[in-house]
């Protein structure tokens, strides 16, 4: 039979995750320390499988829970001397929630349950206080009338400040008793009013009803918000732990506190924490009375205080992890009712982690997985002081797109940005578009941080801006944006250009006004962790970087080479856009081969700045990917100003404008097929490429050049374009009498080249899954314009988390498979990466290692996190 | 070693499909006349090897094939008893190209090779006919001139007339000895003049250039892109066949002729050819003199007619099919220089192949496969004259988008179109657009022919042209249309509104002007085959209808269902248009069912009125698929008018349209993201479709609805509308108090489907490939923009075929094979269909044939091609 009920004493194993998703992680913990002879006040745990049931049957408990219930009330009763329900010598009990992880929103705590008009006067007797015993009542109603019952507890505390009005106190504390007895009395006749019933005298109905309100709140929605949000299990369910109450408001030899081994800002190790004498649990955290901290307990009730420093030390030898735990005392002895593993800042997290494989405590390996990615990525940027945030409410919350908060003057076109940056290197911008285009970018180069309001994870401005490592905010859909007027208005604010606004591009939130920010801190205890994870990951980290400053941040990141440099983004800067429009604008060969003349020379310098920055380190590059008419003006009046320029008549450019018109660019006349249709565009780029790298070499230089072939779908596309780079190459090799070695790969972004990835091996010296367009074909989604459903879809639980931010294992994951294995079937050696943005995602990460690939590459502002989740992922393969 | 060099009754086997990719069909067939003893002039076959390697070599001959040329040749000598180049008895020989198909353009004939101006008398002492060999000699000349030397034939012909101008002479054989003394003399001074050489006098040299010239030819252009077209194999190379000359000019007891064993226009049982006495081989096909038909040889020659009718009898009992075949009488004996399997029109086709097995030549499999796919798509649609083709050339060539030919007035938009058609509805209209959108479709209707200068063969036009059996030429990129002024150009033809023009759909053809056009004949014959086919198909055939019109014509054809029914079609129509923005327009969802509530009684009707046409057969029905800004207006003036229409702000309809706005609409909102997002319209939709059924059930007549759900990709889409579907259909029928069956399916379309199909088939009664989108997504092209860059594929080779034309078997076809597996391994009876375009094409059918799939769904004009081509990939399955 399936046992629902345990007893914390009843736990003989040390805890293991079994327990801990079998009891909720507080009841596993209460267990554990019961074993460890930590002193925990008696209790039982109702396993997460009674909730599961609840919800299974209808709400309705499974049946042998009941008597188990009963038999553990009774065999508690025994324990402690006590009844439940007896009004000379009542048990009263604490019931609270425990999922395996904790979880904000959940029911938490309903103490003093047990207690009603008779067992009040045996309370009283039994601590000694009529006063005490009517507190405790008092709070009880409250609680209970909060949690379980559903009502407001603004309605119990006006009641309360009514009263001490009346008496004219400030503190509960200075309640008299018959205030406190008024107070029970006024309290219930509002429950009644509330609920229509009285105020359940019966402890047993009490009990009932506060496990249903623990199961209940499982699911309420702010429970499965969060759940979906981080990604926890939906079937879990939560324990409910039933404990024999304690009283830390039995006068000033009692009281409650909370402590943590170490210092949860800072790491540093010491007994952090505080109390309150004379006080409830909820107190603490309720600050009403402002709590001491932990030494003056030394005073205040030394017996107590010695406990506590050997709790401490207990605690850290035997969880290994810094613990947050709840401890009341009761008259001078100590009682432990919780511990956790405490939440910690990322500063915290590293030197705590360094620290505890210093003092010997935990391995490198266990370290390692104690610091989260998303940690390293805050210590990274800029963020807004939260003590401004607890003050202030954004005005929209958009897409996380790019960390790091910025604050500055709204600005609505690139145009105006790179103008005003130009009159003031000094000022500080926040492009606002609706979304941006490759026509932004000097724009978005001149601002701070960008804010769109349609996009979505992987929208143009997302992608460019943690490219750049400047914050973004993308598709706040709340934000109505008039580039052409300047402004931007949500709900009843409006914003015109030049009025400050700040963005959180790590949370998605967006501030009217200046938010003050902070800066992040790199220690050496990051770079000591950062080291760590070199010994331990299989996986390389490369970076996606365009320039040359990309390529240095990159490097100083420890990125292990380039996986991604886009030729486009040279494309499009001022001084060559001209020769670029040019080409396209050609009607013959020549005319285009004359157009990519001029082009060359800045290609070749790009590539020699690159090259230099990534000495002996691989690069690589991504021939031209992007459909022609990006480069094209679109508004009439830059036409007209073009064709002018060229020499052309309006006529014929905005004839070429409309034929390079697409439906779908992103399925269109882009990637090799550019290199196939117009195969001296590839052949500038790949001389561009080779002469730059002799160059080097000349001065002692080695350059390692990777030449990828984008948007590649069939085997023949490579040999014509594998046969064009070794020619290119070879005729330019001879030209300048001279050699380098460089390699030849595609780009996997399209279905169709991962199932024929046999084929197209035989020509490839690398396969690089661009994960982004992978996504997008594999799902049939527009990554710009996803953001009409997406967010309905992780809202209705389609999805449970937009494939543009995790790799989606089960169909792009499984073309990645395909890929691997096909590709290593033609050519076991073949060398196999990621280039897209999920190669800065930890569970994409954990995926790409399983799948067996050599290396990833993400933005440079990533390369740490990338590091860090890589080193998890081979620990956690290594594990099994 | 290898062989390069066969005589021709050296072999004793029948003919094999190896012996015809060895030696080329008419080497392959010369061998088995040999063999069968038919009178056939000895001679050898250099093999079809021989010419790869010359390829392979550079052009230059393999090691060893001289000598085993010459030993032939020497063989020759001796059986014939005469010598090449032997002033007195000199041996003449023929050198004719041959692969394993026939292929114009490719050289091919040079007579009399061995003459020179030495053997030239020991041949008029041969024939007796000093004459005869000049005439000979003169014809050797001009075709080696022209074949082998590159000198244009006009050339020769030039010099030839002007003799026969000067003698005062119509006929060559008027001309005198002297004068075609003089023609020789002349023929020689013109190609030293050319060449810059003297005539080859040496036989050697004659036979090298005479063998590399038909190696050449392998390769020329017109025959490459011949292979292309035709989708023949680009290695196969050709054969070169050297056979002893036999003269038909030696006087009126020869002669030289063509014969067919079946009339090839009419299929009729007869004794088909013609001749001409007195002559050579090319004078037949030249047309210099009219020959006489058949029967007239037996008064000429009664000899030879015996013979010849012997030859007939043969032949046919021999090959088992209708024999094409040329002979040449020299001096009362008969002789066979060719035969070959005769081209035919389809309705000879036909009617050969039901003879035949009427006959007991054949089989009924075999009569299948006589047929081609194409011929009996020919017999469907109206076709230009042939006659007045040959005499006025195209002045434009697009993609052969949907079968047939029209005539009619240019006109522009689909407006004028329909208000045109409106005025007078017997006017015969051409609708010319850069390409279609949904809003035409009125004007499409009202149209005869479609033609656009953009979009491929799946383009909007192509694949609604094919629905509604109307002729279309897509692609037609060498014009240009302006719609605007109403005309379009192309080279120097201008086309304004009202002027006649004619388009070919099966060819791609456009005409200026009014073409006479020739109605399909549809006998008898036709209805027997398809109904030969049912014996033999496993494969079941539906066709893609949306309308009863379309349903009728479907089920005309044979259609055992429906196996694409799309419903938005339905909601283009002008009385329900409004409906359908003010459902888009809605900003709440009840705004939204108020305005579903006005379309559903439409919806209803469409599927009683086409359920009713297919009364007993399963009907497909795909839930609304397009995304929602495709029924919104686009012009200014129409979202003016729209707005005062449904009482809003033009600004509320602009921001809407704007909202609705997407980059990459094939990947946008759309297909069943659509229905999770708003529920309500698929309500709608399943209300309709099942209260339909309903309601026939009540007229007895019975309806298989299967309910289709589109773009779909994760089995959480699939749960959450099979869901939506089965509670609404429940809803429905309970409120009717009765019940129908129905059953619910997955349009696979997308990559992440087929690679999850496992998952999704618990959830699915069936799969209907949408191979269309499946192209698009598996391959990254988008069918509307890949007509920039497919043709240059084509043209380069990097693809094979336009992956929308047939279906691509190692990608999508991959998928397809992955997601039948997947799909029956969770669901072993599962019905798998394919509905996208391809399910009209021949070599697609074969693909899915072998793939396992059920049945295949296409246009309702290529029904009956879809049957036939089913029937031949079953047979050719069955045979392994």
């Amino acid at each position: 039979m399936v046992r629902f009920v345990y007893s914390f004493d009843e736990i003989r194993e040390p805890v293991s995750e079994e327990t801990v998703l079998r009891l909720g992680n507080k009841g596993a913990q209460l267990a554990e320390m019961t074993r460890i002879g930590l002193p925990v006040p008696p209790g039982f745990t109702i396993t997460t499988q009674a909730c599961r049931e609840f919800y299974a049957r209808n709400k309705k408990w499974p049946e042998g829970i009941r008597e188990e219930i009963r038999e553990n009330m009774r065999r508690l009763e025994t324990r402690i001397g006590k009844k439940f329900g007896d009004p000379q010598n009542p048990l009263l009990v604490s019931v609270r929630s425990g999922s395996y992880v904790s979880m904000p929103g959940m029911m938490d705590t309903v103490l003093n349950l047990g207690l009603n008009d008779e067992t009040l006067k045996g309370l009283g007797a039994q601590v000694g206080s009529v006063r005490g015993a009517l507190d405790s009542y008092r709070r009880f109603i409250q609680m209970f009338g909060d949690v379980v019952l559903g009502i407001p507890n603004a309605k119990f505390e006006e009641i309360l400040s009514r009263r001490k009005n009346a008496a004219g106190v400030k503190q509960d504390t200075e309640l008299k008793e018959k205030d406190l007895e008024a107070v029970i009395a006024e309290y219930q006749k509002m429950v009644q009013g509330h609920t229509g019933r009285e105020f359940p005298q019966d402890p047993q109905e009490q009990l009932q009803q506060a496990i249903n309100a623990v199961f209940d709140s499982w699911n309420i929605p702010r429970a499965v918000s969060y759940r979906r949000i981080h990604k926890l299990r939906e079937d879990a369910g939560t324990g409910v732990n039933v404990q024999a109450m304690v009283f830390g408001n039995l006068g000033n030899g009692s009281g409650t506190g909370v402590g943590f081994t170490r210092n949860p800002s800072t790491g540093e190790k010491e007994h952090y924490g505080e109390f309150l004498l004379n006080a409830q649990g909820e107190d603490v955290v309720a600050g009403i009375r402002t709590p001491q901290p932990i030494d003056s307990l030394k005073q205040a009730i030394p017996e107590a205080y010695a406990e506590l420093m050997n709790v401490y030390r207990i605690l850290e030898t035997h969880y290994r992890d810094m613990q947050d735990f709840e401890f009341t005392i009761e008259r001078k002895k100590l009682f432990l009712l919780q511990t956790r593993n405490g939440k910690r800042t990322a500063q915290a997290a590293i030197r705590i982690a360094i620290d505890m494989v210093k003092e010997g405590l935990i391995s490198k390996t266990e370290a390692l997985m104690r610091v989260s990615p998303k940690q390293v990525d805050s210590l990274l940027h800029k963020q807004i002081d939260p003590r401004a945030k607890s003050k202030q409410k954004p005005i929209a919350l958009g897409l996380a797109a790019s960390p790091g908060a910025a604050v500055g003057k709204a600005v609505f076109t690139a145009e105006k940005a790179r103008k005003m940056a130009e009159e003031n290197p000094q000022e500080k911008l926040i492009l606002v578009r609706s979304e941006t285009s490759p026509e932004d970018i000097e724009g978005m180069h001149a601002a701070k941080g960008i804010l769109t309001s349609t996009g979505g994870l992987t929208s143009h401005a997302a992608v460019v801006a943690r490219g750049m490592g400047k914050p973004c905010v993308s598709g706040a859909a709340s934000i109505q944006v008039n580039e052409e007027k300047g402004f931007f208005t949500v709900g009843e604010h409006r914003i015109e250009e030049g009025e400050m606004v700040s963005i959180d591009g790590t949370t998605g939130e967006v501030f009217d006004g200046e938010m003050p920010l902070v800066s992040p801190q790199i220690g050496n205890e990051f770079l000591e962790l950062m080291k760590w994870t070199d010994e331990f990951r299989t996986l390389g980290v490369r970076a996606n970087a365009d320039t040359p400053q990309d390529a240095k941040v990159a490097r100083g990141f420890g990125a292990r080479g380039i996986g991604l440099c886009r030729t486009e983004h040279m494309f499009f800067e001022e001084t060559r856009i001209a020769a670029v429009r040019e080409m396209i604008l050609s009607s013959t060969q020549e005319e285009r081969e004359r157009a990519l003349a001029k082009i060359l020379p800045f290609q070749r310098t790009d590539f020699e700045e690159i090259f230099e920055v990534m000495e002996g380190l691989p690069v690589t590059i991504r021939l031209l990917d992007p459909p022609l008419h990006e480069f094209l003006p679109k508004e009439e009046a830059e036409i007209r100003k073009l064709a002018q320029t060229m020499r052309l008549t309006e006529e014929k450019v905005m004839a070429r404008v409309q034929a390079l018109h697409e439906f779908n660019p992103m399925l269109g006349f882009r990637g090799c097929r550019l290199g196939i249709v117009y195969p001296e565009i590839n052949q500038m780029q790949v001389r561009a490429i080779i002469e730059a790298a002799l160059n080097l070499k000349k001065k002692g230089i080695r350059a390692v050049p990777e030449i990828m072939i984008p948007v590649l779908g069939h085997v023949n596309e490579m040999k014509f374009l594998r046969q064009l780079v070794d020619d290119t190459a070879q005729a330019v090799m001879k030209e300048k009498h001279d050699g380098i070695e460089y390699t030849v790969g595609v780009m996997m972004e399209l279905p169709r080249a991962c199932l024929t990835a046999d084929e197209i091996a035989h020509y490839a010296d690398f396969f690089s899954f661009g994960t982004n367009d992978l996504t997008q074909t594999t799902f049939g989604y527009s990554r710009d314009d996803s953001g009409i459903f997406v967010p309905v879809y992780l809202e209705k639980g389609i999805l449970s988390v937009d494939p543009f931010e995790s790799v989606d294992p089960a169909g792009v994951g499984a073309l990645i498979r395909i890929s691997a294995e096909k590709g290593r079937s033609s050519s076991p050696k073949i060398k196999l990466g990621i280039c897209g943005e999920h190669g800065g995602d930890p569970a994409s990460i954990e995926f790409f290692e399983s799948a067996g690939l050599h290396y990833v590459s993400c933005s440079p502002y990533r390369v740490p996190i990338a590091r860090l989740a890589a080193a998890q992922a081979a620990i956690k393969k290594a594990k099994g």
